[in-house]
């Protein structure tokens, strides 16, 4: 197992470049860092390039037991100095462990099969938001996700932690297509429905949750004109009290959860 | 108006001094910053002890109205150059304005009334979780809330920003005593709720929601097992998927909204 000390090595080079969406989408490759997390990616058989330790952790007795499954699974790992690591981390307090891993974007046929539960998220830029909507999904049972090119990125850090694991659980699909898309989705007979202020429909009252898709848009704006028209209703959830608008992922939150409970 | 142009003046240490909670509580006041938060403070009659705006504010077209607006109410206001508005000021692109106000911390009795419909969080730690559930509770018609003594300050600003400006909508009341005022709750006739991952109850199982509370637990840890002893019911939100638990903001709007579907 090499050990690196210099910020000028070529892999701490690579790590460090892939905070960047551009690089991760050149490379195909994203960081997933925390030891719950990596655990997760070997569960869930991501396809782990290699992992990166730091000295302290290598040290500890959890530390020992992991590296052990690495080299027993045949993975790259290599070992930084506590600083480095402190480098290429995005927490403040590192666990000392990370994971380069391939990208594995998901094929629209991949999310559209049979009784989906689909949700849509337009131009959403909060990764605190992508990645707890990420995470709702997974425990409502939602079977598929899809995004539109304006929404922040799902392998940025922050929207992976948000999504505590959960974004290695269903299939994300990014399209550049977003109405042909929500066209394709009607094609296949599944219910579009669209959060929106303006909604006619309280989401309550929403009958079909078992082949059906919600949209929920951008934080300030709402959803696009376009993605309004295109879905089959607007739905709206009330709000008799004074706020003037929920957290995006507080609306899908609730929405989600009537999908649920509507299918059960 | 005075114009101050040094960080070694009075207000300004004031001002930097209320980033702590302690002084916070022994001087009674908290910082709102923003122009809507300085305007919903204004429209909601909050006690506004002194403004402060940037001379970049000042000097725009908006900022002129505002502080006409100001002057005639008899609010003392302060100009401070741009670099020390930007010392005070808790966001990376001010826009210039933030007010001293006076806290006012909601009695129990308050928040009692009839028809009540009470959220209580207890221990909840993450700034940003606990104003988007003051948010969605004034989304939702909740009609106030109450808080554990291990909760995050209210007044911290990063909790204010995620209120929207629904922290001046809504009684809050902060209690030492926690068991005691859930049990104050029942003798009043409120059924109290408690979500929890043991629950034996799904929430959309619940029927009274006219004169009702439901507590919302500590992001890693849940509930105390004193609260879910007094509290009547545990309750819980299903998961189907395979995330294992929700955030603690999602989980809130979830069951808030239930209170409200179910008190139409």
């Amino acid at each position: 197992m090499d050990f690196i000390t210099s910020n000028q090595n070529s892999l701490i080079k690579e790590i460090k470049a892939l905070e960047i969406r551009k690089n991760r989408e050149e490379k195909g490759l994203f960081i997933a860092e925390g030891l719950r997390f990596v655990e997760e990616a070997v569960k869930e058989k991501a396809q782990i390039d290699k992992i990166v330790v730091s000295n302290m952790f290598l040290e500890s007795k959890t530390g020992l037991d992991i590296i052990d499954k690495i080299h027993n699974m045949g993975l790259s790992c290599y070992t930084v100095s506590d600083k480095i690591f402190k480098e290429i981390s995005d927490t403040q307090t590192p666990q000392g462990i990370l994971a380069v891993i391939k990208k594995k974007d998901a094929e629209l046929c991949d999310i559209i099969k049979s009784n989906n539960k689909i949700v849509i998220l337009e131009s959403l830029q909060d990764p605190g938001n992508m990645g707890t909507i990420i995470r709702t999904a997974d425990a409502a049972g939602m079977t598929g996700v899809i995004l539109s090119k304006g929404c922040v990125d799902v392998y940025n850090r922050k929207v992976l932690r948000s999504t505590m694991g959960s974004v290695f659980h269903l299939p994300i699909h990014r399209t550049d297509d977003f109405v042909g898309v929500i066209n394709q989705l009607k094609e296949k007979g599944i219910k579009v429905y669209a959060s929106h202020l303006d909604g006619s429909m309280n989401y309550y009252d929403i009958d079909e949750c078992h082949n059906a898709a919600v949209i929920i848009g951008n934080e300030a704006n709402g959803i696009s004109d376009e993605a309004a028209m295109a879905a089959d209703y607007l739905i709206k959830i009330p709000m008799p009290g004074r706020a003037e608008s929920l957290n995006a992922s507080v609306a899908a939150g609730i929405l989600m959860y009537e999908f649920f409970r509507k299918s059960i």
